[in-house]
Order: C-alpha cells, then structure tokens, then sequence
C-alpha cells in the first residue's frame, strides 16, 4: 500500500507548563485550528514540550557536580554542572573524546549529552531532561486526546539526535502508542516475488524526521499531524519506541 | 518559516532500463498522472530506479571472488562473489564481524555491503551497486526533468541504510541536486533569544525518509513527489548530499 502522506503543523498550542495535560491542550489546539483528528491520523510531539510538561526541567545552579563529573568536564570543554546532569541520566559512557559526550541513557537511547538541551527553555541557566519513559508519555497523551476527542490517534515524541557517519540532526522518535515502530519486511516478497533485503523499516523514526520538516526550530510549533499513515495506527498502544533499541549483542558500535 | 508538507508518490513509471533517461521518463509520469511539478517541490528518487538507469547492474556469476573476498564470505557467512563486489565497491572496512560487512564505499558513504541490494531486480543472480556519483546522477535527473517541463524541482536520491542503535532502516539521501542538505542554525537564535543547541538538520535526510513513508516496497513506486519545503529549494545545484558526509577527524564510531 502507498498513498499520499500530509504533515500539518498545529497552532495555536500554548507555551506548555510543569503538570500540563499536554494531550488535552493539543485537542484544544487541534479544535481552535479547525483541524479533525481521525483514528488514522499520527501527532508527533517535540520532545522539548512533553519534558516541559512532566516537570523535566532542571537549573544548573541547583547542580553539584562530583569529581566524576569535573574531570569529564574538564577534558570535554563542557559545564561540569551540565556533564553531572548528563551522567546521571545516563546508564553508561559510549564515548567521551574530543568535546563529545555520547551515552545511553536511563531509557536505553544512545544519544549525545542524554539528550540534555538548553534551547527553547526560559531562563538563562535551565535544561530540560528526555522524559523519564517516553513510551509512557506517548501513552498518556494518547489517552488524554481520547478522553477529550473521543477519537484516540497514534502519537509519537521525537527529539533531534545526531549520527556516527553522518552531519547534522535528523528527529528520530524515543516514544510512541498505537503506532507499529518498525515495519517488518522479513519473508515478504518483492514484486518479482523474490526476498527483500530490507529485514524492517523504522516507520517511527521516518515519521520523526517527517514531521520535523514541516516545523521551524524557531516557530513554536512542537507538534505536527501526520495524515496518510493510518496502515501503522493499531488500537492497542503496542510495544513503543522501545523495540527500535538495538539489542547490544546486536551492536557492533558501542 | 513552517507549514504543510506534501508527499504523493509518483504513478506510471514504466519499469527502468539500463540507458533510460530517467529524467524524461519522471517527467512524463508526472504529466500521466496530472501532477503539476514546480521549482519549489522535491523529487524523491529511489537509488535502485537510478542504479538500473545507469546500468549499475552486476550477475554474481561473472563476478571471480579473490581469496579476501573469500576469507571474508567464510568468516561472514555470506555469498564470495557478493564479497568480492563489496570490495570492489569500498575504501575501507569499517565493520566485518557476525553476519555484518559494514564499509565506506568508493563515494564516501558508510553503509551495510557498500549499499549492494539484490532486492527488486529481475533475474536470480542480479545485484544492484549504488551509481558511481549520486550526486552527478541528481544533477543530471534535474537537468533532463527541466528540459522536459522548463521547470527544474530538487532533485534527491535516496537509499535505506541501517543505524547502529537503533533497528530498522530509514532512507537517508546519497544525491541531491537543488536542495540544501543541511540547514544550519549555528548562530541563529531560538524565541528567547537564546542560541540553539542544533547545530544543522539533515534536511536531505529527513526529505528521503518522509518520502519512504509515502511508498511500499513492493509497489514499484520508485519516485515521489515532496510539496512545501520550497525554502530549501536553490536555483543552483548545490553541493550535493556529499555535503553530509562527516569527515573522519569528526567521526568517532570507525
């Protein structure tokens, strides 16, 4: 199956707060916008909001950085506040060279920094954290759409990581519900009706990077509607983002 | 600037041979099925259709395997003769552990077996090798859709490619012509005024994913049509998708 895919940019959401219920202020922002959700239909959100919302936010005056983290810090170039944030997000160091800090963190992402970022929060010295699960997130804003639209679209976070091999950023999703996160293409066939050499496509991660085109970095808009992809919306909230993890016996880079 | 992002993919292709001026055959699909193409759309190009145009089409059984390419298959577990094609296509080995070949090839890309697919192409023994120079191939794409149609969109040719960390593939861009890989906000500010923690978004990139979204790999759909990202669209060509190739002194994970 094929078909046209239209990303929407939603206005109109406010500047999101600690203990928002983000799910029923992007129904509010949907309706104010005149735009339907339907059950086909996938939001993606900025990572940045759902953090804001769930309190995420830390101040790097409140921060004590251990002697781990000072020497870190001192071999990176890097805030020694900042760094101890980041190890303590973070389950282990992948790499630390140059002024690079690489980990997985709590959740299993393998990121720069933990994913810690200063841009976009007010105030000069905050920092917003990922979501402690992002899957859950995903979950909850679904429910909360739901409750309000009576209509439950999937729902994905994403955030802009970097990549080995390759410059700039490209948003990748690290949470989702009711969207299947890889789309497995092992014993289909082509058109020839022989083996694909495609094993699954990362739909999450391809629809993160979608919705991040239809949005400026500087225009406000975390969340997009994702219209055309209804084949990857299922009714139970499925694994979530999580299955894109690969396994570390899988992993020839770390 | 932000707003609607448009993907269609593109009907009527005929099936590609080597020697097809694949330009003119996009230009003529596009008219087929009323698509009105502009300066300010993308063309998504499948790598296999641009391969197959370039006759970029080996049989493993005129391929002789040398003894690397045969230490290596055993150690593998992979077909010498595709081994050997690897090579031929690379600078370097990268990764050659468990059932993974991971190389740069000769035009800079890191990338499972040197981007070498045997999926999609007719005859039980064919394998495609990525073109020579993608970039050229965009340029040249563009050039012939424009002396088709007297307008000439961006042109991206795209391939999936695995990640480490993450499973699944995404479609990422190995050519471009007329589009801007990397938009880079180094130096430009967030709302607050603050700097922004991104350094570039691998617009290229994220164009061939979206794209994906928008085709089935079993549908013979080669090409799509990607409307609304007219502000990374340029009159000149540009430097190519060459430009998201991170220089080995910036790379940490080969």
């Amino acid at each position: 199956m094929s078909g046209r895919v239209e990303i929407v940019p939603v206005q109109g959401l406010p500047e999101v707060a600690a203990g928002d219920r983000l799910g029923e202020l992007i129904a509010g922002a949907l309706a104010g916008a005149g735009e339907e959700v339907s059950t086909a239909d996938v939001l993606a959100v900025a990572q940045k909001a759902v953090s804001k919302a769930e309190g995420r936010v830390r101040d790097l005056d409140d921060v004590a950085p251990g002697a781990r983290a000072q020497r870190l810090a001192k071999n990176l170039g890097k805030d020694p506040r900042l760094v101890e944030l980041i190890l303590s997000e973070s389950r282990s160091v992948v790499r630390a060279e140059r002024d690079v800090l690489i980990v997985e963190t709590l959740s299993g992402w393998i990121c720069a920094n933990a994913g810690i970022d200063a841009s976009n929060v007010p105030g000069t010295r905050r920092v917003t954290l990922l979501p402690e699960d992002s899957d859950a997130s995903a979950r909850r804003i679904r429910a909360e759409i739901g409750s309000v639209t009576g209509v439950r679209p999937a729902v994905l976070v994403a955030d802009s990581f970097g990549r080995p091999w390759r410059l700039g950023q490209t948003d990748v999703a690290i949470g989702c519900a009711g969207l299947a996160p890889l789309d497995d293409w092992r014993g289909r066939s082509d058109r020839q009706g022989r083996g694909l050499a495609a094993t699954a496509v990362a739909i999450a991660d391809e629809v993160a990077a979608a919705a991040d085109l239809a949005r400026s970095k500087d225009a406000g808009l975390p969340v997009c509607l994702v219209r055309g992809l209804g084949r990857f919306v299922v009714v139970d909230d499925g694994p979530g983002a999580g299955a894109i993890q690969r396994p570390d016996q899988r992993d020839l880079f770390r």
